[in-house]
């Protein structure tokens, strides 16, 4: 089966799981949880094969280190699976009720979305978690994976989807594409693909976005900044710069850029820069950090270095940051440090980012830490979903309307008039 | 100017909206409101050379009537702007909140996008009405106008801009776009424009999706359904099939397909021929329709007529119907006629549209009807709005952490432990 006809049964099957009932879904969530247990050394056997292929081939050991996945992984994706099971069912959720006159009442209600293309890394546990997480939103899926961890995926997207069908899902609800190809195929079929997610760099998203007319929901690259201000308490603003830098370097929300107000340089800066160099960072500066402590020249306040490395600038003033933050950022997580609430206050409606922070370490910005039980992604586009996606960001709505032979020419004609009363209840159905 | 410098101008603009105060936001409606009666004179005649140039171009009369911006239009654009004002402020809505541990608290709050870029039609009052949405959801605004009415949407926008920038909004807050060339600069400045509403014909969405990288917010057309099921009653059937049709045919909400169950046919096909008929419908039909009536034959089940012209097609049961529906619809309005809860219950559970509706003539689809006070557009996509969209659609939200200095380090040892608590509260700002 190609891509095209992938998607085309993937577009049938999401027509099927709109009326899929919560039951259904519980019961397929239930059987996957039970068939990886169960497959969990055939799982464990075809990791191996991508592993000692990837070893071979010379993979970096970070990504060896992703690709991985043994019996204590599989255990974490099924209690990943419980515990999205244990969420309230999120679709038929009503949203918006208004009486329109009376025996006239319309409802916004949460639906799924249909299709949804998932274009990830190469840890086989975002394929278990995205299809589980599609599942129970009710979405078909076409999911492409790293081809380092072909084996993983095949034997994944089999389980999980013959696991789900065996529950009542409709044949197709999940596919898997495996080559170039197929991902080309996928970004021309605006007709039966709703949604596409790419999960990878910024090169790679930013190519989604310029080929296709899909909606693309992707998060770019992570600048993320924490602004030292003018009254910053030292210990916190020492304890906090380490902790976003250096607590996790390879990840989009640890920061890239530390922003110190002139008016707390004198107090701040060697103290921080100690604590850095203690960490192990490199420090690359502005003109007037080099002056103070001799360090290199950042070329690009653009960077992502996700890597020991931080870029130091001297700012004016709050809005000197912001302007910075809102010129080199790429709105993922700002933070600020200071006690003024004024000050925070300013900073976080004006830095322009899914997550804005006063007092904390950028590296919060996670849906996991955020409680939402499941991520899809982090979004630093500011349509439809932003900041960490969990199942809403996977939902549309539509409006029900239930009516008892209401006719438009009534209410044009002046015989009946709109009451529009909340009326605060659930939708029918 | 030119466009580029123009988004760069909202840009900046848009950065000092997102803090604007409630206050300077109603007393700018306000001031608008009075200054559009104030030069009330200058508007008209503006508009009066808009509609003697076009009349000597041979403008179509249905589009003549569009243009014309006289008193009372200016009045009932006012009266809007009014009841805008009145509606609750939008920015700054705690969507959800979180305590992480005790003085760790996240909220979702909502705020403006930045900056929108819209593409209308020749109806002057859509300028008035797009521009103060933008102003009271924050959002700084680029418009593109039709040409034919050049003279009007340059004196409406100067005077809205200079009204709102003398209460207190910033320069630039609102930009008119001029020329055709402005408009293919305007797609390509993805830096500084966040979400594109083109509102014309189907070709021209298509094209503006095509061709840039900046979301697209936009109805494609309106092929919208009438079911009449098995049992649906005649005297129902009929009375919503006459409104959905042609209480006003050149808008995207009216039927263009009436889809019969075989079923029904017998009861139904004639007394429903002979009411559009006598309503001046000309009936397109599938072959079986056509062999019972004598017709047309249906050419192509796409096709938005926005005439007195439908198509009917008899079909064999509810799936067919989605079926049908979800392969030729649009997405924008599908209704089914029945007095049968589960058949809707289907039926709204599986046609794949913004809105769904029982027993009630498609033509109730739209912002005002909904009650929404103020509409941007009708939205047959599924990303970040569907269906008709209000205030909403405009505002995207933020995560806002509120914290005490806390590390990530101190979490992930081990050493503290989320309470993920639900503290419903309103963010402090």
């Amino acid at each position: 089966m190609n891509a095209r006809e992938m998607a085309h049964q993937a577009r049938y099957a999401a027509r099927q799981m709109m009326a899929l009932d919560s039951e259904i879904k519980a019961s397929a969530l239930n059987n996957i949880a039970a068939a990886l247990l169960e497959h969990e050394a055939a799982i464990v056997q075809a990791n191996q094969l991508d592993l000692d292929r990837s070893m071979q081939e010379g993979l970096a050991t970070p990504l060896l280190k992703r690709l991985k996945f043994d019996v204590a992984k599989i255990k974490d994706v099924v209690a990943g699976i419980n515990s999205l099971n244990d969420l309230p069912e999120p679709v038929g959720q009503t949203l918006l009720s208004t009486e329109l006159e009376p025996g006239l009442e319309l409802y916004r209600v949460s639906c799924p979305i249909g299709v949804i293309g998932v274009i990830f890394e190469s840890r086989p546990d975002a394929l278990v978690q995205i299809s589980t997480l599609c599942l129970k939103t009710g979405n078909a899926i076409l999911l492409k994976g790293g081809s380092e961890a072909i084996a993983t995926n095949r034997i994944l997207a089999d389980i999980i989807a013959n696991a789900g069908i065996a529950a009542g899902m409709p044949e197709g609800w999940l596919h898997l594409l495996e080559t170039r190809a197929d991902v080309n195929s996928l970004l021309e079929l605006d007709d039966d693909v709703d949604l596409l997610i790419p999960r990878g760099s910024n090169e790679f998203v930013r190519y989604i976005m310029d080929h296709t007319r899909i909606p693309v929901l992707g998060h770019a690259d992570g600048v993320c900044h924490l602004y030292l201000a003018e009254d910053a308490e030292e210990q916190m603003a020492i304890s906090l710069a380490v902790d976003s830098k250096t607590q996790y370097v390879a990840v989009c929300n640890a920061a890239e850029t530390i922003l110190i107000d002139a008016k707390a340089v004198d107090r701040l800066l060697l103290p921080l820069v100690d604590a850095l160099k203690a960490r192990g960072v490199e420090i690359f500066g502005d003109e007037k950090v080099c002056q103070k402590i001799g360090c290199q020249m950042v070329t690009d306040w653009h960077t992502e270095y996700l890597d020991y490395k931080v870029s130091l600038k001297i700012v004016d003033d709050l809005d000197a940051a912001v302007e910075h933050i809102n010129r080199y950022g790429s709105g993922h997580t700002e933070s600020i440090v200071t006690p003024d609430a004024n000050q925070a206050r300013r900073f976080m409606l004006m830095a322009d980012a899914g997550n804005v922070f006063w007092n904390a370490s950028t590296r919060f910005s996670d849906g996991f830490r955020y409680g939402f039980g499941a991520e899809v992604g982090v979004s630093t586009g500011k349509i439809h979903a932003r900041g960490p996606v969990g199942v809403e960001g996977l939902l549309t709505y539509k409006y029900k309307l239930f009516g008892h032979g209401q006719r438009v020419a009534d209410f044009s004609s002046g015989e009946k008039a709109y009451t529009h009363r909340s009326i605060n209840r659930q939708s029918p159905f």
